[in-house]
């Protein structure tokens, strides 16, 4: 073991099994105590090694005296035998619907039998590994898990003792680099595990175009651009040194690396992309230097790369050579002085500032001090909390996603999962105004990494790992995912009544499904939040680096200096998720309604009013036709969109539904039309879209689709082609996102709190009435008969006062993930430099001859 | 003593005084303990006192075995002299920047000070008092502290030592039923404390128009309305036992209760309402039974009320007697049965179904080991906490506000304060489509009522009192307010980064205040939520009883059945915020930020990509005129409001500001033109509108302008008269609201996870970098210098996993209000009819002969 932090054990065959609900069963019976802790014992003993019985200052230490004193001590704070030791900390096993997670990752015993397969003679492939790869290579760039048919799955999961799992299958993603014209090709290689049946074969159902053009490849490796850049800069060092003070020759102590615009091409016919400089500081992303080439790095022959321009403040130049006569001729007008970018303080995570008041103290923590109340099942990657449960999934391009997911028994989402997450930006510079990321292409569950335990997620959240291939081999993150509930500080309802039966809260307390990818300068947090009445909330916040611009005036239209020569541009972040619900089976319909004003008129309304009454009515329609149904939330919010089964309605005649309710910052893409992002973010237009779900619809975008915006592997705009949406198996793709204005306030980095965008998924006439009020941890309260009695009241047993002696948290500990290489081996431990050049890619390049 | 909970103790003078940050100050020196707590010792007891040694049944209890124990046993749990007693959950005292609180609600020897001199027969005022009173009498209705002028204030606040407090004074209505025209007026009365140079005058600056309509007002009792409805039923009672299975004779064994609609009036000219029968049962707004009353009770003779209509199913009835025509001739149409109107069980907040898995456990609870971080001093109801500190006041009509609410030192905010509520229905029946409640007028201060601990609000939270002035005397209440801490399970700011200086993450923690007010059915939470980086965020959220309608299928439009016979009725909920920011002093401008897009060339466009590149750009401007200052969030979000000070700018160059950011459910009101809302919340037409701050607007509302509509006391329109808003004292009126289209998981209360509304105010470019990166709770990561090696840490010596014994909860105790009456002495307990009657006035009237 490498001394990773070591949460989760092997509870799972330790744990008594504990699936069922356990009504009025005295959760005294669960606890373990240290033997008898009696208080009075404690005291007596307090006493004994003090030797002064001085009550006043033992209990109020200088804090308490007088009244407050005098009520602890009447408190019953602790009799005989009450306050015992916590139970652990271990969640106790959860017990999934079926025994097989159809969705889990390959292990890497899985992707290494297939990549020694895919290795093998018989398939010809003429592979080379991608660590001693060139571009001009066949590599393997990636061997996935790819999803059963929903109609295999839905079958194995009503009955998972009789109907047969579905044959597992992989995707394999091979760059024929090697190839007369090279090109990229995704096979479906199945089924597993690999036997003599195993066979190969292109997928290609999934895409809009046949091929996958070669200039998208996702980066195997970076030598030969590493390379290609430090011969670039190399006979600009001088100049370099000059203009900026820091140096790009090529050579390891360089202090400035290089960074990437994107998208590299429109439809694949070239790979060109503007190249930036930055100080090689922390948080280089806030120190541009203000330089910029534009480069083909097209096809497979790096001899062939190129560069096309050289721009450098406002000026263009064709070539190295005649911005180097610029310079040295004295024409070239030069950018200011930038004494900030020396700096290296102000782009750090560094502490700073005088200390708050009390902030020497840790805050409140959250505790179960009668044990976790969610169950996980690790292996099969599996929780279940308060009638929720849902099976829990990990890919390469987009991380986390959650299949299967059941409330009180009865599914209510098949699958949700992040799509894509696009970064547009807006400037005056080479770089920003040619921005459009869209993150998938660098793999946001590949950067996934251990979160920090007590920082990240709460001290006592249960982490699950995740492994994801890489062509380079696999990496397993052990701290991939959190899972937590919490007391939400806020009843879910209450009222306060006079009448027997009116006076009573229901506790608010959700369980948060967590993981965080770093891509490159930002990190986005993903939470799916699951509340009591059978709502669900899916939130992304974003941390992380702003991608800074060179600060002037005429760049006020496009943010704002976060620095006295830096400044945070202007960009908008979207992200789209899938929403497979299936409500009440998978025969679902679009329920649009919308309000709007009318006047009427009745029978008894009286001169003194008018004879008309003007109020809000409300028009529920279904939008059958899934053209129709590319959609934005209505003005002022008057109505919204919903999922119903038509054919089942709940007790009162309501066709059962959850609607798609939006939360923080339910905003949609600002730019329509841009070449950047012409064709390969459509869903982007929107708010949210539905569609006929299909399993060759899987995704609404792709790893390729960044380099693609004129000519998509995934057109998401195809799926919307005139089918009848009536009752059928719909699948909806919901958009997060924010607007952001950069501010002084975004440095060092982004703050959660505001950078947030959020969506429910709320029960609309699902039940018959409030399925909350079910919750033990709730109170109701009863009038005192006589006036001035105190009330009496019923907690249904569960004491919100319960208090044991909280077991001690495992010292912290933070270590690098694990690596495996492609023959399944455990990897000794990289450098950090290693490890960032791995994650970062094109993001952040040392440049080195 | 009444046997409340009682939290708070007076602490003011027994606590260390402790208001200066504390950096590295060894917490342990703060807690105090029961002597020495060592935990072997306890071991050793426990072994002595069970007499066998098993440690695997001790420590295991039947959950822990094998792996899980041995982890158990080697974590470092407890060392010696390490587990300690936790520190009193009693919070240290704060030290406010001036000595009063100038805006404290008046104390009940106040009150009752006042209210002797208005009674002296110098005054001449001809007074009785409310509990003996007709409507025809002189009562005092109203006696409140009247907030001091702002410049004032300010100069008090800037040298409290050397600037005399501002006089204080106090706002009194006198109901004048005896006047030959009867009339209401409100006073000023002062100075304080009462001598002979009080005085008193009218108060009218405050007010669009110069008298208060008689029939606008307030229930000081509603004795004659009760014996009013009792006549009106009388003769209907055999009638009603038919048609309802449920009696209205007028005697107290009566199975009906009456409830009304409002406004009562247009303009003051008559006072008319409908009234309506509910089932007399836990709930009754769920439980109409479709018989409606539209009364005049216009004036102050009680002998000349009358009956207008009756309206039965569709069908209207000019007087008692032609209803019981028809009733009897057999030409009424009846309403079909409603069996669900029989069933008492599911109108009630009693637990239900089947318990979730492990909700017999209590949930996690947030517990500060260390002892709380915010700071109070309960005598000047102020708090303060990380850097932020605001006063506390609280008045009948809308309850808590929040004043001179600090950062760091500098004022953020003058004065916040929610305005008005307004609900506003849609329907077929007389009753929905006419209402439209403003809650001001029932007093969302005086229907505070003692939060539930551990439900309504944490378990730790901390309680303040309040008391409100009522015609029959002062109520107050002990747990009126809470303020709480707690962990957001989520980091306010975070990066994973390779270099040093970029890996760490900023614990989130928030304060919250809050207050629920119950008015009739409806509960509201009222959030005042502060963070770390000078966010703040206002949040209202909803639950308590709908107000449920006759459904029958024309009702569709209106809203949808939540029971065989009952329905939800659509209605929108806005409530006004007044939010009185002084950024950076008083002098602030209001700036206009919108996005769109724009087509750019520059010169180093390619031919790739076409010469033009589309993408987004920011228009700033300033609105000058507070006419254009009544404004709505732009489609998509794209930009948004803020107040910033032009003249101070932060490091950067960017005049310093904060923004007001929407939440959850930014919206305005639907309906527009409504004669039932006329001109009397013009503020709900808008998301916010900022105009000039003048001592005499006070208020958006008033008590009064739910029954003007037509003539409303305050006509928020006319504060926007042309004036400059450019570097001038300005204040926000921002609205929250929610669209409620009810559905069956309404019942039988709404849930406050979706029923929920909230803006946030942040900080732009007010500082120059994130200032919660000054925080102590916050880690920082090295890189290992060797690879495979752990990261080592900075976490700023704040042990997140500080842990000790808990001390006891006091036992749970839910007392009634204290009442004071008219001469200040405490009076015996209500009966809960009483205070029923009290709380609810016309919301529900048992009409009694």
């Amino acid at each position: 073991m490498s001394g990773g932090y070591e949460r989760l054990k092997d509870y799972a065959e330790d744990v008594e099994l504990d699936t069922g609900p356990k009504e009025n069963t005295s959760s005294k019976q669960r606890y373990f105590g240290l033997g008898c802790i009696v208080l009075t014992a404690v005291v007596l003993l307090s006493i004994l090694l003090t030797g002064t019985p001085d009550f006043n200052t033992i209990l109020s230490g200088g804090i308490f005296s007088g009244d407050a004193l005098s009520a602890v001590l009447q408190s019953p704070i602790v009799g005989p035998n009450e306050l015992k030791q916590c139970p652990s900390g271990l969640p106790p096993l959860a017990s999934p619907p079926a025994p097989v997670n159809l969705w889990a990752s390959l292990t890497v015993p899985e992707t290494t039998a297939i990549h020694a397969w895919l290795e093998s003679s018989e398939q010809n492939l003429n592979l080379t590994r991608a660590d001693i790869s060139m571009i001009s290579d066949n590599v393997v760039f990636m061997i996935e898990a790819y999803q059963p048919p929903k109609a295999e799955a839905l079958a194995y999961l009503s009955s998972p003792k009789t109907v047969p799992r579905p044959d597992r299958y992989a995707r394999v993603t091979i760059h024929h680099g090697a190839a007369q014209v090279p090109f990229i090709k995704d096979y479906l290689v199945g089924p597993m595990p690999v036997s003599s049946k195993t066979t190969m074969r292109p997928l290609t159902e999934i895409y809009h175009r046949d091929e996958i053009p070669f200039n998208a490849y996702g980066f195997a490796s970076i030598s030969e651009l590493q390379h290609f850049l430090a011969q670039l800069v190399e006979p600009l060092g001088d100049a370099m040194e000059e203009l900026f003070g820091a140096s790009a020759r090529g050579l390891p102590n360089d202090t400035l690396i290089a960074g990437s615009s994107a998208p590299f091409s429109f439809d694949g016919s070239f790979r060109r992309m503007w190249v930036t400089w930055r100080h090689n500081k922390p948080g280089p992303y806030l120190l541009p230097v203000g330089f910029y080439q534009y480069v083909d790095i097209s096809g497979t022959d790096a001899s062939q790369w190129k560069i096309l321009k050289v721009v450098y403040n406002h000026q263009s130049f064709p070539s190295t050579a005649s911005f180097l006569d610029a310079f040295h001729n004295g024409t070239l007008a030069r950018l200011p002085r930038r004494p900030d970018q020396k700096d290296s303080t102000w782009t750090q995570r560094k502490r700073v500032g005088k200390p708050r008041d009390l902030d020497h103290l840790p805050g409140p923590r959250s505790v179960s001090f009668a044990g976790l109340r969610f169950r996980v099942d690790k292996a099969r990657q599996y929780v279940s909390w308060m009638g929720w449960g849902m099976y829990l999934a990990f890919d390469r391009d987009m991380g986390l996603s959650l299949w299967d997911v059941r409330l009180k028994g009865e599914r209510v989402i098949y699958q949700l999962a992040p799509q894509e997450a696009i970064a547009q930006y807006s400037g005056n510079d080479p770089l920003q105004t040619t921005t459009a990321w869209l993150d998938r292409f660098f793999g946001m569950g590949g950067l996934v990494r251990d979160m920090i335990p007590g920082y990240d997620c709460p001290l006592e959240a249960v982490y699950l790992p995740a492994t994801t291939y890489s062509s380079a081999g696999s990496i397993k993150r052990e701290r991939a995912i959190c899972i937590f509930e919490q007391d939400t500080g806020k009843p879910i309802s209450r009222h306060y009544g006079y009448m027997e039966g009116e006076f009573g809260a229901v506790k608010g307390y959700t369980l948060t499904v967590r993981s965080i990818s770093t891509v490159g300068n930002y990190d986005y947090l993903f939470d799916y939040t699951f509340h009591l009445d059978g709502t669900m909330e899916v939130r992304v916040s974003a941390s992380g680096y702003l991608q800074g611009g060179f600060w002037e005036d005429d760049q006020k239209p496009y943010g704002a200096s976060i620095r006295d020569t830096t400044m945070g541009n202007l960009h908008d972040h979207i992200i789209n998720f899938k929403v497979d619900l299936d409500i009440a089976g998978t025969s679902n319909s679009l329920l649009h309604t919308t309000t709007e004003q009318e006047e009427v008129t009745q029978p008894w309304f009286d001169d003194d009013w008018g004879q008309t009454v003007i109020q809000q009515r409300i028009d529920r329609n279904y939008i059958t036709n899934e053209n129709d149904a590319l959609v934005k939330y209505p003005t002022n919010f008057q109505g919204g969109y919903a999922f119903v089964n038509q054919a089942e309605k709940n007790a009162w005649g309501n066709p059962r539904g959850y609607t798609i309710h939006p939360g923080y910052s339910p905003v949609h893409n600002t730019v329509v039309g841009s070449k950047r992002l012409f064709n390969n973010a459509n869903w982007a237009r929107y708010n949210l879209a539905v569609s006929r779900r299909k399993d060759t619809e899987p995704a609404s975008s792709s790893m390729w689709n960044l380099h693609l915006p004129g000519a998509p592997m995934v057109d998401f705009h195809k799926f919307f082609d005139g089918e009848n949406i009536t009752q059928e198996d719909l699948v909806a793709w919901v958009n997060l996102g924010m607007h952001h204005l950069p501010q002084a306030e975004d440095s060092p980095n982004t703050k959660t709190n505001v950078a947030t965008s959020s969506f429910m998924l709320s029960p609309l006439n699902y039940f018959d009435s409030d399925i909350s009020l079910e919750s033990m941890n709730a109170i109701f309260l009863h009038s005192p008969e006589k006036p001035g009695d105190p009330y009496t009241y019923d907690d249904n047993g569960v004491k919100q006062d319960f208090t044991c002696i909280p077991g001690a948290t495992p010292p912290f500990v933070y270590s690098n993930v694990k690596t495996f290489n492609l023959d399944g081996e455990e990897e000794a431990p990289f450098s950090v430099e290693k490890n960032r050049e791995r994650a970062e890619m094109s993001l952040r390049v040392k440049a080195v001859l």
